[in-house]
């Protein structure tokens, strides 16, 4: 297909697929003049993808480019894969913000060692929960470490699931990984709101 | 203390105080001269609570001012208080979002009616996660409605714990509904992500 339907079958206009081109989060299409490309299947599902990581996953365009970098060139071993998928979204969003203060760093270490978390201590992930409840506090949200037990106990069965459902092939489990932390966040952000209604629903009738 | 003093307490630029104070997100201090105001611990606490939604939370300063007027004046039931809040917080984000198509809002009405949880059919987060939900298939993550389920169950835990350490008092409840809306959901990622961690070093150590 020509650029026009490209952009037609994803909604995108032709100037935005022009940009992705040149940026490289759309690999080229076949040339078949000096002024025409052919554009297949596999460019609309990467806009699609682009897109969806950009308007659900609220990553920036230099994030996605590191993102289909590595569902593209993926490593070797599950594990290692895992954690550097998600290192890299971890790197990207905290190059805009400021660091917990060592204080609440050590909270989170002292609270994962007492719940015998087996978790990386250089995890980029510890500073991120220190900073979130660091700012949980500052709002008086009264935010203790029983009610983080508690979120814990829950969490870890959205991990099981997670976990369970990375493939065994690198290449897939990449894009698992990568394309799963950012795209079901919101899917577990309207999931908890909707449970909320239904919970305090059920605690007002009684029932 | 003077504006300079409060720039020094919270880290916050004086221009950027100055700002808030034009914007209405943070309250006048104590007229003490022509040129003077006289500023305490409250503002203190308000500029904390600014930049903790927006650096933690990521909402604009427009969204912000939103949620500061919930706060400083509040409904009167429990329930519309929460479900005002969400709804708030909903409507914003989704003046820059595209809507759900009718075949994935309908799939998400399904799933409910399955799940027979009681939520308001017009709620907006269906919508939200319909659209998440559909970004996911667009991604290829073969998020099914098992798996969903599957994630529905643990985060009706989350959900309980939300609810139970919701506040009588209407003030107090919607504080902690609109903050605990925004400032957990980073908790709650990052917990995620922790437990990931957990979980595969688990399933390969075969513990």
């Amino acid at each position: 297909m020509r650029l026009a339907e490209l952009s037609e079958s994803t909604d995108v206009a032709v100037a935005t697929l022009k940009y992705y081109l040149r940026e490289g989060l759309l690999h080229p299409g076949e040339v078949v003049s000096r002024t025409q490309a052919d554009y297949d299947e596999s460019h609309v599902e990467r806009v699609r993808l682009v897109r969806a990581l950009s308007e659900v996953g609220g990553l920036s365009l230099a994030t996605i480019g590191e993102v289909l970098a590595m569902i593209t060139d993926p490593g070797t071993d599950h594990l290692h894969v895992m954690r550097m998928a998600q290192h890299s979204l971890a790197r990207n969003r905290r190059a805009s913000d400021l660091g917990a203060g060592p204080e609440h760093v050590d909270r989170v270490r002292a609270w994962i060692e007492r719940r015998d978390w087996q978790v990386d201590p250089a995890d980029p992930f510890i500073d991120d929960l220190a900073r979130a409840w660091a700012a949980c506090d500052s709002a008086g949200l009264g935010l203790d470490e029983d009610r983080l037990d508690g979120y814990a106990d829950s969490v870890e069965g959205v991990a099981r699931i997670d976990v369970s459902t990375v493939p065994e092939d690198p290449e897939a489990a990449v894009r698992q990984v990568v394309l799963g932390t950012v795209l079901v966040d919101p899917v577990l952000a309207a999931l908890r709101r909707l449970a909320q209604q239904h919970v305090s629903r059920r605690s007002v009738s009684g029932s």
